[in-house]
């Protein structure tokens, strides 16, 4: 059985912005040698996603849009500790930090229009995602 | 260490139609020899959902009704691309599209009341949920 | 190839609380003896989340009325059978009922702000997760 980590860095130049990663995580897939298994791909920060969906920029900004909706900038009690990025933490919420993406004859196993996206809530500096292969 | 892979094929009727799996996931563990391990339960589109939660009719009328009120249907952006299921898109991403189950003593680990669906939300073609168990 | 399962029990005293269980979660990954790997943490109710943020007493607050706004108490066609818990059905949908931490040199890979919570929507008696830690 083999194990693989790898650690992906974004500084993201907006607050918000969502990013995509399909690419990498298929080349730490195949830098792991490892043709059956899984991969987590997991953000590291409480205010950033990870989601599968599509590479559409049309249906980006409708996401984005709607997650706005959901979870509106407004005075949060979170914000009594100095920090501004309550609504970020609810976005991470709705969209989950993390997916599992099954390995299949060494290629990640997505159907025709799965792409893997980091969606950052409160960028601007160095945040992380670990991808953890594991298989054979 | 073992693995084994399924798809399971939908074509449902209804546009929206939700799916009780937890037999085929159980079949698919069964059919594996494994008897520790997890198995991967993970939609392959990006308008359809896998859930776990309760096998009860009433509720599953209330899930689609409440989903329905989060990402109603409207004239998205996505939708100048010709498509027309926006909302299904964000369907998908409340609900999430995957779930790993626990496998002990050759069986899933689940607790009395949860039961495993697929949740489609744009339908009445030919869709898929990849299946990975992974363990011993 | 190893495997470890444990259960947490619990017991809240209040029908809605959150409890802080990384502790827990990484005393299992220790016991398990599993230096690379994962561990899943998986609610076996459908009235109960699992979930990664802060923790922060102030966003705590601030996540229990955002969840009550999205999923308000009213008369949901599942109380017909003579439950009351609707909305902490969808509570549980909307935060996941799972999550998937990477074990990495025997210990928890997360982030530096990313806890571990048990979020009770219907509590006041006897609820389990399951910890399954897989690895070498």
């Amino acid at each position: 059985m083999k194990f693989h980590t790898d650690y992906l860095t974004f500084q993201t130049s907006k607050r918000e912005e969502f990013v995509l990663i399909t690419d990498q995580v298929e080349q730490t897939v195949k830098t792991s040698g490892i043709r059956e298994g899984m991969v987590l791909v997991s953000a590291m920060h409480i205010t950033a996603a990870v989601y599968v969906n599509d590479a559409e920029d049309g249906l980006i900004e409708d996401i984005k849009e709607w997650l706005h909706g959901l979870a509106p900038d407004k005075d949060y009690r979170h914000h009594r500790t100095g920090e501004d990025n309550g609504s970020a933490h609810l976005k991470n919420l709705i969209l989950h930090h993390q997916v599992i993406l099954p390995v299949t004859n060494g290629k990640l196993d997505l159907g025709p229009w799965q792409q893997v996206y980091y969606a950052e809530f409160d960028g601007q500096r160095r945040k992380r995602v670990v991808l953890k292969v594991m298989g054979e």
